[in-house]
């Protein structure tokens, strides 16, 4: 008996819930989870089943889709771990954070290298057996720089995720494009507040209450993309912005490992630059 | 186009959800939303559809039923507003909560009356047209003043509910037996922490850094019914019980409001001492 | 003996707690709570005492100020219910929850007045024996209305605060300076994010997962005066606008009355359109 | 210029304040922050100072003493890491947590050694060359083999703390008396609610919509002593006592940081049972 994750991503229509299960019922196929989500306003419905039994997955993947409208999308996954890459840049907090609940076995995910334009992180990556990789930007024009990257991202042959945890660069549409919907950022403030750069900084001038951060997959538009998961603090007039920024890491860690699981267990979709999570 | 509730509570087995859509989708309804959860250690299924079309309650209640295993329960309900009683004692913040919300028709409820051991809030009540019902238990025995209320709420046609908004008086078995399943209550603490009473002293006295309350239906032990839902907010050591009471007050009417809101909307089961919240 | 709030807003030097102690101390007044914070890219000191005692409160406030150094503010103030007038339109939640909290003495203040543009919330403010006193907008230039609420207001003898309880109007900076540092509002969102109109419809838009309330002073900028206090809810994708709006107005009720509260207590210093909260 | 943490506990009477700052002024110091709590119930005067300039501790400490009631205690600190060792058995997020914090820089604390009764958190502690010893519980009594542990530590110069994550075995009276306020805690429940053994598995028994964690340090009755810091998470059905229980993994790693945080900044004052958290 196996587990697979059945994924639907369709425009609505009367029935179905019903024509779906029809075709797990038949394939003798025992629903473990099931969560749907219509979208009234776009008319999109979504669907994620977790069902038990033994199936060829691009049969059952067919099978759905005879039942579906057109320009319908069904993925049929079998639970194994991802390929992840992750890129950072000096900071070691959200880094840490997934390395060691990967250490824990707490992640569907193999890192199969972290990428940086510093070394500084090396020696605590290379503790855990992970390769680490230099590629400096110093000296080199933004897209050669991102070149270099995208050279070495696609020397792996499978690559599911790529996960900014901290890294500080913008990156270019191109690069974007090259990793459609797959690239992952941690963003340190609560979206769509303090858009840019250094959020903390913008949040104590203002004088919040409460600060927070944002993971997101990221698009053309910098800290524009879809928001996958947000979580805040709450802080005080006696806070610095150095005080901030220090409390704010434990809830980038936070936000961008939970963010991280969701991926990883395939209970993200993403569509009009939202997020449907089940 | 109407809107029906269906609850459905039954022993888990295999095609339940292919079987129930089957009965909707030959009815000619529409699914608006779908909740569905298998609790695998007692091998129950829950399931709350709420679908739209033309049908009759008691033939489509019918129609599910013959696809369901013995011993299965299914309700259809058409959304209207129920008929609750509130019982207070003293305090008004939790009433004057779900008065406010009453009036601003956030509650799909009929208010019938307020009942008291004390007159204290009858000023109060009357300010919105709602019957307030004064049932001193001076000079009675327990059972005679459980009695008098019984008969009160007997009086009327068709209880749906009866919210205890503070109302600090220990029920009986046999009142408690008189509306199984339909009272509901606000404890001030998190339970099961702090039962019985004055929680907030007993949380000063512990030391505690957070207070909470809890709303749950009410069975024979006292503080231990099926828990509805839950909130709580930070406190430190400057926090005098006396303090804890007022700040937790905020906490007892977000909470109580809460579960009764979901109460009213049918989107709770209760099973094995728990509640299943869709 | 009598409680006074003695309230220091000064340029920061050594010494001060000290110099400050020791006037407490030759009045022979005992000190029951005392809090201070220095802001040391500003280099302000701030001090909040509560202090028992007997004495005059004119003389007390001198006798500080003697020890201060130059441009100090210093505000003795014997603990009273201030008084404040209410500005709503037409939703009630927010101003139905300082009604319960008045009617409920959790509020040291009178409610002198309600003020609305609209007659729709007379018959519940009328219950609480509370002024309600409609100024219709229709007809009018903007300057004109508020020029007719303006006298409304200052035909009272003294108002301490004017609180915004979802008036939905832009007040004009004329306004504003006519109650300088008085005017608290509630705004439909976690400021600086969604500033405007419909913040929970730009909500919806962006996908975010957490929506929010900020209660903050009033001046010139709409929704950039000093933010009071903030708070937040999860949400998710099942939320459509209205849904966000629904449960947002559980948040905006709570944060407006926290932060009148906070105002009530004399709990609030303003300066560089920040608040210091004690 | 050095900076200097002054902690003051004692019975509260008339002045303290000013006189304490009087000494602070007479030897030449700049307040930087100040916290004071006066416990009503039990006369109790709890007073941090954060103070710079140039003094000897042991004459200032002295000097403030003059000024006190007797039987008070002062303690003057300079801010330094603290050396603590960590025990642990088989889990690893909250080590984990705790060595990235460490590795990052953010714990003003010497790691000594992790001391755990199985080898299995060996290969993760000793990539951060911290030394890692196992001191197997099997075939010994258990004073036998708590001795062993004393003998360990106590071969250590000075030990601030000792940081109980997730070590799953009871101490001893013994234990603690050798230890005695030094050894802190993390309990997997929202203390004092799911007391004793498997606290995941009697909230799911219960029903509970949130679960949590506390920080606490160890006295002689287990799970009771004073407690520091706690925080939950919401929860629902859908929660096994598994998922509750890796749920439950992110809050505990959280609470512990946060009290040892605490602690290593001097922040926390112990008396009757009780914290004050400055």
């Amino acid at each position: 008996m196996n587990q697979y994750r059945v994924l639907i991503d369709a425009n609505d229509e009367k029935g179905l819930v019903h024509k779906v299960s029809s075709i797990f019922f038949n394939y003798d196929l025992n629903i473990l989870s099931n969560s749907e989500f219509v979208d009234k306003e776009s008319n999109k419905f979504f669907m994620r089943s977790v069902v038990e039994g033994a199936v060829n997955k691009k049969e059952l993947s067919d099978a759905v889709a005879t039942v579906l409208p057109e320009n319908s999308s069904v993925k049929v996954i079998e639970p194994k771990k991802k390929n992840i890459i992750i890129m950072a840049t000096k900071e070691l907090h959200a880094l840490g954070d997934i390395l060691i609940r990967h250490e824990a076995g707490e992640l569907e995910a193999n890192i199969l290298a972290v990428v940086s334009n510093y070394n500084k992180l090396e020696s605590l990556v290379e503790k855990f057996d992970i390769p680490y990789i230099t590629i400096s930007h110093e000296g080199l024009e933004r897209e050669e720089h991102e070149q270099k990257i995208i050279e070495c991202i696609n020397a792996y042959e499978s690559v599911d995720y790529i996960v900014l945890a901290k890294y500080m660069r913008i990156l270019t549409p191109k690069f974007v494009k090259a990793f459609d919907e797959k690239i992952m950022n941690i963003h340190h403030s609560f979206l769509p507040a303090f858009i840019g750069a250094n959020p903390y900084k913008q949040a104590y001038e203002r004088g919040v209450k409460i600060i927070g951060a944002t993971a997101h997959f990221v698009n053309n538009n910098l800290d524009e993309g879809p928001i996958i998961a947000q979580e805040v603090i709450h802080i005080n007039h006696a806070y610095s912005w150095k005080d901030m920024q220090r409390s704010g890491k434990d809830v980038e860690k936070v936000v961008l490992s939970r963010a991280l699981k969701l991926a990883l267990e395939d209970r993200i979709f993403v569509y009009e630059n939202k997020t449907v999570i089940f």
